[in-house]
């Protein structure tokens, strides 16, 4: 192939997948002239699997990457055909939005959005070549032969890299919605030095509206009025589909249990590591052999299709065993197969190798994000597409890294979590793996991160002045719940009498009665004579649960400080481990590895134990004080 | 691959490009359940080359189509940006609608359209092969193993069977857009006994609006009001975008002239055969090098998007030194490259291997339709994809095929062409492939073809309704033309004076001065005084054509009458031409491998000369004399 100089540009993203984007949009947002290279340009931010936003966990990731000034809530807000928060039958930490979104409308939305940045050159070319120069520039080659010499290159290839697609018997070369893979890439990083392992995935298949019968199954109807996932969006639209609920029974399990041999995974073709929670409808029949039924969410894809996405029968079975087990499915006895389902592996890296900057640690200016660092999902992408765009800018500019510590967010811990942890298996976000969870609600995203997106840059004057201005409501109503007394009249106790909560005797402060499980903001209401009533729905939640949750979320803001006091005790970039008298050996080769930031990052690696901690503390306050 | 039965249908479509969505509509619409597959599901009808519909020719094609019951002009009508009819300069049987559309809507828009279609389904396979059963079936067999039984089958595989990507050195294998090709159908194609060649075409690139200075181009705003293609469509939309004019230069020539080695083409990497009337910029450049400049059409591919298609453009030149070559051009000093011009080379067939309903003589059931027939064009493919697919859904239901003579329709002119004469290059309709132009009007195919359609069965009680009435409309307005009389008033011979044509000294009827080369209907409204006000535009213009041009029209039509008399004459199917006493040699020839239908046929074929048809006509005679 005939090379040519196709120019310069600061940064180099390569993939327009949820991670690519985000990480674009940052690093051109931030100053930074910024080329999205892709193999495919018709589809960026493709939704190869379920068509939805957010969902347990993710939907604060979504919430998150907005406080931040990413893109993906209010993509998200422009394309959505159904909103629901979920768990509002429980505490506050695990309220989460979800959408139904329009796959197509959404491709076009980014891709537009892409197109209308400055700083950002949007591209279609498959890269198959990277090059570190000696003066520390970096060159990505595309397949037509383009040189481009850059200052950073951030690898978001997802599923594309070495991807193979799975159905039954039959294999092939492939990426996912039959675009091509990328072959080139994975010899190239192979080369530099990168390590690569192999993960999958799977995804059901796209069926029919007319050949469902959708009257035999559970309606679930949109939530009104709908929460937008962005700050921004002030006038979400409406809820404009249904989705439906189904489920499978002995039968479907009979039919999968008896093809089981059939699988390309448990016939020993699959070696990539499939997501644990996130698994297929074979691995769940043998996995939770006990299990009589499981749940099938039918989901439109679009508003002008008729394509319908069964949520949770992600399979790589052959297509004849697929459709004989779908037809045992109440309400699918007839059902006919647009897309069949399949799987697909790739090549990924084993995200130890990266800095919580998502910089690989051996490779200054190469960053990695999304599927390619081996998480799994839209949201866990974009999220590590922000943060990597985010500090490739700041380090080009000479500024201070963004790191989000594990307090700060779910993209803090889900960052910490892959390259301090790293991860044996697609790596998808759950409330459960954050042990700050009262803290990291989604309903206070902005409070915790728009400050900090701000200080990047990526917080408009207008924006950062509403959130003041947010803020300011969120206080003088605290002030305001904490210092009214609300008294025994007989009005206060018939209505505390009415929602079987004891009566007063003298006059309380209006706090301690929202602490009282019964009653919350809107009960009051009728006794809160002082109460303005232009007080926006989002600050009345917001200081509702600060309220009732308040014990608890200051013995956890406890926590967090004592943790980051860890997180502030940084290690200097050339630190040898090896040098340190009385670290074990085993700590020794861990931190080695592992390079972390922190004591704090230090003290969650597996292999180091609280000795070896209190020898790299003393080590410290020694070598600051020299 | 384990196959399996996937079932029945009366006709498999392979392919959902512009010639199988019509020809799976057709056939769902006569009554025959009917599968159309294709590569990928995401781009149904893509427009892979110019995002526009019609042109001169293929503008009366999209109206004949939808003249007939089909769909393009419907789709097209909902999703352009820009509509003119061009040519309004010139005589009334070159003038053609031409729209700019709205690419990834159309895509859309025709997905739904297919989705929602009676007795349709659209699956997402590959086809891999494809068999002939003893009983007269086909068996259409997917890359996963499924086999589908079939009546019929129609071959709709546009640019991606055996499809191979050229961009100066670089080549792969690749569909267009970034797809799959599909290989392996070719193979089985071969093996069945059908002759394939190569044929090539190709594109230009896709820029960056932001990079284009169209302040130094000159704009070409749409036309209002707008004209819509389908005769069903009453309110068509706004004008939404304005396309752009500019011009290559000298120096383009240099560059090119100077990098022509490093074309594919010329480098003779390339053996398929180009679209003589749709040359690359580089061919243009070789062939007509005394031209000083070429024409640029820069026209929007979409409404949300930035992208630009330079319709002029097309090259399979290295990116290099495209970029380099666009550069010179005025308003494109800075232009960006979003995706690089290419040249895709792709299998089709002989087309004098089929009948006029696009059957194949040698293999019953099997049809060929759009560039798999060897022609180029969304519009040329549309048109036969409804041909096959009315007439396989005509066979399988015993009735007698829909064959469009040349007089009836540049459809049927296309047809006539492809499988009595063949073509050696990609087959592209234009105005002149017709000697019946002034009979064959966009403005009139309704007249010519609603009729066929209704009888088909693709017309509905509602249109025929307004049909006839449209036609009542026009026969009475004719009639009240030819018998209104003039008077030789002041008024009027002022009227007269002031468009530069003699006054009247007594009374003349109306036809007699539309006639007058300076007068038309418009200019004689305010002496024309029984004029009905509420007579729609299109009959208005349909009755001023057939008035001013009568003479012509008529003289056209009796050579229409006399051509008929051949076409009528219609030979046996088992004819045996080597029985014929008196048939030359090279006519026994041409004639056994072309297999014509009728006399007229015959007539058109080289080689076959005018004491052949003489001979063929007295055996004909005394053939059904027998
Ligand atoms: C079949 C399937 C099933 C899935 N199932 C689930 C699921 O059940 N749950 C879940 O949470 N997640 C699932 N996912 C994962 C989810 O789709 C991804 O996590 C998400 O899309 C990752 O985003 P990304 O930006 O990392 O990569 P992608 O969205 O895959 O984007 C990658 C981008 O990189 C580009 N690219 C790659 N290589 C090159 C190159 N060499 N040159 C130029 N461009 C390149 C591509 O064109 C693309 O734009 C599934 C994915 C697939 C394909
Ligand atoms: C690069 C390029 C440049 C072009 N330039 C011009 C031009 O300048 N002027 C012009 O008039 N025309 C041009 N064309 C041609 C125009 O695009 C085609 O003529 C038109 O799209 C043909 O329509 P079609 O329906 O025959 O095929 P296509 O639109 O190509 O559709 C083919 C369909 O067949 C499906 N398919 C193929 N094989 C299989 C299989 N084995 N199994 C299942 N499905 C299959 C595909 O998925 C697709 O849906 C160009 C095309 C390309 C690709």
């Amino acid at each position: 192939m005939q090379e040519y100089d196709a120019g310069r540009y600061d940064v180099a993203v390569v993939g327009a997948g949820h991670a690519g984007i985000e990480a674009g949009l940052a690093s051109a947002r931030l100053g930074c002239s910024t080329c999205v290279f892709t193999i495919n340009m018709d589809w960026v931010g493709n939704m190869p699997c379920n068509p939805s936003i957010g969902g347990t966990a993710k939907g604060h990731l979504v919430r998150e990457i907005d406080a931040l000034g990413g893109e993906m809530g209010k993509a998200a807000d422009a394309c959505f055909l159904q909103s629901r928060m979920l768990n509002r039958g429980k505490g506050p930490a695990v309220h989460s939005l979800r959408a139904q979104i329009d796959r197509r409308e959404y491709a076009g939305w980014m891709k537009h959005r892409l197109e209308t940045t400055p700083n950002l050159d949007l591209k279609q070319a498959e890269l198959i070549d990277l090059r570190r120069l000696d003066d520390g520039n970096w060159q990505v080659i595309t397949r037509l032969g383009a040189v481009y010499t850059c200052r950073a290159v951030i690898i978001a290839t997802g599923t594309f890299l070495g991807g193979r697609i799975f159905v039954g018997e039959a294999s092939w070369e492939g990426g996912p919605d039959g675009m091509f893979p990328a072959k080139e890439l994975s010899v190239a990083l192979k080369r530099l030095g990168v390590s690569l392992r192999r993960f999958k995935t799977g995804t059901p298949a796209r069926v029919h509206r007319a050949s469902v019968d959708l009257d035999q199954m559970e309606a679930q109807p949109g939530e009104d009025p709908v929460v937008p996932f962005s700050f921004e969006t002030e006038h979400p639209g409406p809820n404009r589909v249904l989705c439906h609920i189904t489920w499978t029974n002995e039968q479907t399990k009979q039919v999968i249990l008896d093809n089981l041999h059939r699988s390309p995974l448990y016939g020993g073709k699959i070696e990539g590591i499939g997501p644990r929670y996130c698994p297929s409808i074979e691995d769940k029949i043998v996995r939770f052999a006990g299990k009589p039924r499981h749940q099938i969410f039918v989901e439109p894809c679009g508003l002008n299709t008729e394509e319908l996405y069964l949520q949770g029968m992600s399979s790589s079975l052959p297509e004849e065993v697929q459709l004989k087990f779908l037809r045992t499915v109440k309400g699918l006895e007839h059902v006919k197969i647009m897309r069949t389902a399949y799987a697909i592996e790739y090549d990924c890296v084993d995200p130890l190798q990266l800095r919580p900057t998502l910089e690989f640690l051996d490779f200054p200016g190469l960053y990695g994000a999304g599927q390619f660092n081996g998480s799994s999902g839209y949201e866990e992408a974009a999220a590590q597409g922000l943060v990597a765009g985010v500090n490739a800018a700041l380090k080009l500019q000479g500024r201070p890294p963004m790191v989000l510590d594990r307090a700060s967010s779910y993209i803090g811990t889900l960052i910490d979590d892959l390259v301090t942890k790293g991860c044996s298996d697609p790596y998808r976000m759950m409330t459960s793996r954050s042990e700050y969870r009262l803290v990291l609600r989604q309903d206070n995203a902005d409070q915790r991160l728009t400050p900090v997106g701000r200080q990047v840059g990526l917080i408009s004057d207008a924006r950062w002045q509403r959130f003041q201005e947010k803020q300011a409501r969120r206080e003088q109503e605290l002030k305001r719940i904490r210092s009214t007394v609300i008294p025994p009249t007989k009005k206060v106790n018939d209505l505390l009498v009415s929602h079987e909560t004891s009566p007063l005797v003298t006059g309380v402060h209006l706090d301690d009665l929202l602490k009282r499980p019964q009653l919350n903001y809107e009960v009051l209401k009728p006794v809160d004579t002082t109460r303005p009533d232009d007080l926006p729905l989002d600050v009345q939640e917001l200081c509702q649960v600060e309220v009732k949750y308040e014990g608890y979320i200051r013995r956890q803001q406890s926590q967090i400080d004592e943790m980051r006091r860890l997180e502030c005790k940084l290690f200097p970039e050339d630190m040898d481990y090896t040098a340190i008298a009385g670290l074990r050996l085993e700590a020794q080769e861990k931190l080695g590895k592992i390079r972390p930031r922190s004591v704090g990052q230090a003290s969650r690696i597996s292999g180091v134990s609280p000795a070896d901690i209190s020898v790299l503390l003393i080590w410290l306050e020694q070598h600051s004080r020299a």
